[in-house]
């Protein structure tokens, strides 16, 4: 099977993942697996280290976001790619794995377009349009470097960031970036491994949504989970069998998503 | 031809060096392009602006080095791989070309080892032996990655990063990563492109030198030519055809290095 992996920010704020990259070397002889990684907090440490304090900005939909200037797009690359993806691959590495980073620029695989506006929500509540900034959104997936890196035995690590028509660093969503990575490489799974386990409603995991379901359900879900809930409907809209929204930090997190052991599985049937 | 080429720290303070990019989007139809980029003044000024000043120690022989500890070697990865390699991937992705940038750690590519001590001049000129800290030597290529990349038409960007026996990154010499990636790819030329134009002896440039003559002109040499001249020995030696020292400031500068034109060329003939 073909698996892409989603490692959620919550997970990349101390090193890296022990359980779960094990569980990457046990599945990959017999499996192909691309990881997606987060970490957006880190960023934010550094960018303050740096004296470049971050601004976030909401949308009237209520998504809180990083609002995106050329110098932290600058900051945000830096971290994600030459230091989070890096403790990945350095970690695969010593699982015996050979792990290879990429952010969307490599191998042109994540083509973006910046967003020419941003309609937020400021201090006083009036809906007001900003500079869109340098977030956006993935317009075209290049999966022949993947499928090149896969073919021959190795783990792609991908960072979430885009390059733009003009050849800047892209802000975008780890989650979408994912469910778009999977629908591009024609995946059989997309796992969200998170620090919770799967999406809880009245108190219990959802065992399984259909797409439809999951976004009746929006409405009544919190901020980061609603985005994996989104990421996972594209994807599943996208042609990606399943996804699997599970705990990262248990024992064989991938193992355990594969099996649907106390996840929640979005998926058409 | 298989060509590696070292872009020197000085040509990556201010962006990235547009006329050797347009140069490589020239040759790339014909040639086999593999990048290596330094930039340690860059780092300098991230990790000043991180909090953490950085120290340089002085060598018995002379040569000046960045004292890395277990903090600066993670603040040099990540200025390294997640900045400038990515500005050169961008800006190649600009010129029609695809990208890829890679450290040490990527496909195991460069796997080194950490100098157990260093011995260095303290103030008062006395040698002394410190903790060698996160530099080291690389001990293997593993080109494969490489040859899979340059068979499928990418270009690789290569940061001077190895990944240590333990899974850290290690500071190594830029000059000798290009020497060792280029041996170690059997490439058919080596070209240091520098902010200077080649090696300059009583007042003018010199053409050609053997290794032999090369080793025996160094006490002549200033500290930053003096690294690119042993670094350019040590290529030839591995089985490198030539290696040219040139600017990489002037139009075609890769296109001219072949030429001979201006330059130093270390080779056996």
């Amino acid at each position: 099977m073909r698996i892409v992996v989603k490692i959620g920010g919550s997970l990349m704020k101390e090193g890296v993942p022990g359980p779960l990259i094990k569980d990457v070397a046990e599945l990959s002889p017999k499996h192909q697996l691309v990881l997606v990684h987060g970490g957006g907090d880190v960023v934010t440490d550094f960018a303050t280290r740096l004296g470049k304090e971050q601004r976030f900005v909401v949308s009237p939909e209520g998504i809180r976001s990083r609002y995106t200037d050329r110098e932290t797009a600058d900051i945000y690359q830096m971290v994600m790619t030459g230091l989070l993806a890096k403790r990945l691959v350095l970690a695969l590495g010593q699982a015996g794995l050979k792990g290879v980073s990429l952010s969307g620029a490599d191998g042109s695989l994540l083509l973006g377009k910046r967003k020419a506006r941003l309609v937020i929500v400021d201090e006083r509540g009036r809906k007001v349009a900003i500079d869109g900034g340098f977030t956006g959104k993935v317009q075209k997936v290049n999966a022949q470097l993947l499928e090149v890196l896969l073919s021959q035995g190795y783990v792609p690590v991908v960072s979430p960031v885009a390059a733009s028509e003009a050849g800047e660093p892209l802000n975008i969503d780890g989650d979408r970036a994912a469910a778009t990575v999977a629908a591009g490489l024609h995946a059989d799974a997309v796992i969200f491994a998170t620090n919770v386990g799967g999406l809880q409603l009245d108190g219990s995991v959802v065992a399984h949504l259909t797409p439809a379901e999951a976004a009746s359900k929006l409405p009544k879900i919190g901020f980061g989970m609603q985005k994996k809930v989104m990421a996972a409907v594209e994807a599943v809209e996208g042609g990606v069998r399943e996804a699997v929204i599970c705990s990262g930090t248990r024992e064989s997190p991938l193992t355990r998503a594969m099996a649907h052991d106390s996840c929640t599985v979005i998926s058409p049937a």
